[in-house]
């Protein structure tokens, strides 16, 4: 079974429902289809084979939809990369993953040409003012429907290492987690779902393999912002949507919340970040109509491991507390906890989060050294640190791999503390992640500066910003005047660092 | 993911809840899970390998549910066997499947020995009474997960030349199934399901896996009698089950219907067989809170391609006219009619019903010649006519294959007509379905005799029930004078004989 099966199924079933909103474009799946089988032929024209990647710098618009369907039926595999990079950052995913075609949208062409022009290979490309082009002139190409672990996607994922790694998802991978989500949040061919989580993503990317696969119906929404999140769904009756508790703060702060006609929405799903209880509660209460399902998971895991139903988003009774957790494993999941030896904990005992399953991942692009590190025995390390209740529920209670989630982006400290390195003033540095209103964390530095003098903080934010992409950059960055607490073994004590900042308390993770 | 996945996700989530429960029986998932990896343990000292088969006579019993589930763990195929076949059916079987270990119930014990004393291989036993003993004696064996395209089970199905086929089924196509009847049905760990249709076709039979993979509750019932029907839903508080019509019309006509608890009873699936409106309609009437669903497919889509949904099973309105229809095509089906060249055809046009995708079988066993001629280019050729309405809504017109539905159970026409034909007074004969108030059709036999004072229609049909099961044996016989109607090309006119009975209106499928 091939991800682009719904396309055909829908086109049988329903063929004048509308498959793609996106502002004033419409399209049914007749014409969704029509579109999707001629830009896949454009692509072959083009040279693109079986198994070839395309890369596309792409917004949450219908030309994003179109560019996963057509790239899936012409065989190839999906590279969405990441808008907010910088050009560096997409130069280092274009050499990597190494497309037969870069594709981008208007409004990224200045970083898409960037990018292009630091990379040593030449790409072929199919620039955005040629595609409606290409449509018009080519011949629906037949659906090339590779399926099982034929390679669908790669989604770049931060790396501990400072490198981004590409996450090798095959076509069973994704329709793994639709075939979840689809029971989980009774996804038919009348759901109506709102796409504002950025699809280079696949917390956001992996919905429209759902939606596809049932029939329902794509509305983009290309920036979030409250009004016109809840003007769309007023207007386009939406039913679900993904959200991260950033967009959820922003929401509850909006002046229209309360006027806005929300009768069509079902369940609102979240993750990808830490909800704090009072968030939740605020949401729950100004939107009472509307279910909430937590999922936990990661890249790896395309993405979904385990979810917390709408029915334990409650504060009193019996489930009290279970919103604290991460959920339980969804069908097909195995979840364990192993200690630093790989033995199996039993209930209430902390370690390593251990997922097995069909929604591992193939591997890491190019990347075997990374992989067998990553996957043991068929059990993907997360690196998240954590246990299961009596329940089966899992909570989480810090990450391994030291990461920090600032408006649902991971940031790895490493690579940020690499960047801070490069600064020929910087002689030690320590980045955490510190409570912040609006991004849940935001990314602090401490640094113990070569000539405390002369450091400029703003000066070293900017250096930051010529070399990784903007949301990764300190916001703030504080100066050290000894050498940073350290553990026997010389390991820097972020415990220790980030204590002033969380009140001592451990830092939450959900 | 294998297909016992669930127990361990289960016994991990709510190891106390109950998973099984036979009249007075009743398993926890954690005795349930201990019990099943200790007989697994048990066939696999007793030599079962990977891939190797396991038959079994069982009725729906907890025993039939911890066969399922031991052979899959110890990485053994199922070969669950029809409890209605004759002695020498049942040797065919055996002897086609060729299974490392053949176990039976005590009630089967007769037909066992006999079968396996027709038999020219003497296979190895796990007699019913020394199961118990096995169980407590074995070490718990560690669960061999087989995935993907190994086999899972081997499912006879009736065959058009005259003997069984064994269907390959595998554990992607049984998870692909189990998927489906799960967004479908609303199937999750809460749901009481009530094992009532036979286990050994697959239609009842896929429906353990389901359970099995969300952890809700088996619930069985060995013989399908109204009161004790009644009795379980109430006792057991059962949320869902599958009913054949035959079925269903014994349960309206059942004095207790209307004092019947059905509270608790959310959703009735029914299938594989004709269902009448006026029946359809009398059980909704008397069933007011129970939705219906049907599942249209056969053995070798694991089973469902088609399911008519709760909603569209209204006689006004827009959708009135549907529940004549098999329903619409099941998330990852392709379903096509073809014609006699093997073009796919437009709406409303009648043709041969073809499916792809996920569900269908590996092919059938040993049986290349019969697999390449069932499954062109991934399209199983179901054998069925029917046309897709304009809204891709299923409607079937005839039975390529010239079945004859009896009770739930498939007869083959030219395996009634084999057996007839060695008789020494049968000249020429044609097997038909009738109409029959209580099992759907009734076989019948039109025969044109060698010598027709000395025929006896009571001998005739008593000689059938020597060679085939009893279910297969017609009914009645009528004696024809002349020869039998014939087309131009020498086929015999079955739509002719069938005219008096079905006065003269074509018969009726779905």
């Amino acid at each position: 079974m091939s991800l682009t099966q719904g396309i055909h199924r829908a086109n049988q079933l329903w063929p004048e429902r509308t498959a793609l909103v996106d502002g004033e474009l419409r399209y049914t799946w007749k014409q969704h289809a029509d579109r999707v089988s001629r830009l896949a032929g454009a692509l072959i024209e083009r040279g693109l084979s079986s198994g070839d990647r395309v890369a596309m710098l792409g917004q949450n618009s219908a030309a994003m939809i179109e560019y996963y369907f057509a790239v899936l039926w012409a065989g190839g595999v999906l590279v969405p990369v990441n808008t907010r990079w910088s050009a560096e950052e997409v130069r280092y995913c274009l050499e990597d993953s190494d497309p037969s075609i870069v594709m981008w949208e208007p409004e990224l062409a200045e970083l898409a040409q960037d990018s292009l022009a630091r990379c040593t290979k030449r790409f072929a490309t199919l620039p955005p003012n040629e595609v409606e082009a290409a449509i018009a002139e080519a011949a629906p190409a037949q659906d090339r429907r590779r399926t099982g672990s034929d390679l669908a996607a790669l989604f770049y994922t931060g790396g501990t290492t400072g490198r981004s790694k590409g996450v090798m998802l095959s076509h069973a991978n994704l329709i793994a987690n639709a075939m979840n989500a689809m029971a989980n949040m009774k996804i038919n061919g009348d759901t109506v779902h709102l796409h504002t989580s950025p699809l280079f993503h696949v917390a956001g990317g992996s919905r429209p393999f759902t939606i596809a696969l049932v029939g329902g119906t794509h509305v983009m929404l290309r920036n979030f912002e409250p009004e016109s999140f809840l003007a769309t769904i007023e207007r386009e009756r939406v039913t679900l949507t993904i959200v991260v508790p950033t967009m959820l703060r922003r929401l509850l702060a909006a002046r229209t919340l309360e006027s806005a006609d929300l009768s069509s929405l079902q369940l609102l799903s979240y993750g990808a970040s830490p909800m704090p209880e009072a968030l939740l509660r605020a949401a729950m209460q100004k939107m009472p109509g509307v279910a909430f399902l937590q999922s936990y998971g990661m890249t790896e895991l395309s993405p979904v491991a385990t979810v917390l139903e709408p029915r334990f988003h409650v504060f009193d009774g019996a489930d009290a507390g279970k919103t604290a957790s991460a959920g339980r494993a969804v069908v097909g999941a195995d979840v364990a906890i192993v200690d630093a030896d790989g033995r199996h904990l039993g209930c209430g005992e902390v370690g390593e989060v251990c997922v097995r399953g069909p929604m591992v991942m193939e591997g890491y692009w190019r990347n075997e050294a990374a992989t067998r590190e990553a996957i043991v025995d068929g059990w993907m390390h997360t690196g998240d640190v954590g246990y299961l209740d009596e329940d089966g529920f899992l909570f989480l209670v810090d990450r391994a791999k030291d990461m920090i989630v600032t408006g649902g982006e991971n940031v790895y400290s490493s690579e940020v503390e690499s960047a801070l390195y490069e600064h020929p003033n910087v002689h030690e540095c320590a980045v955490i992640g510190i409570p912040d209103e609006q991004w849940g964390e935001a990314v602090h530095a401490v640094v113990v500066a070569k000539s405390a003098e002369q450091f400029d903080a703003d000066e070293v934010i900017a250096f930051c910003q010529q070399r990784i992409a903007r949301y990764k950059c300190p916001k703030s960055i504080t100066v050290h005047d000894a050498e940073l607490p350290k553990s026997g073994a010389g390991k820097i004590l972020k415990t220790e660092l980030r204590k002033p900042f969380w009140g001592g308390s451990q830092r939450s993770i959900n």
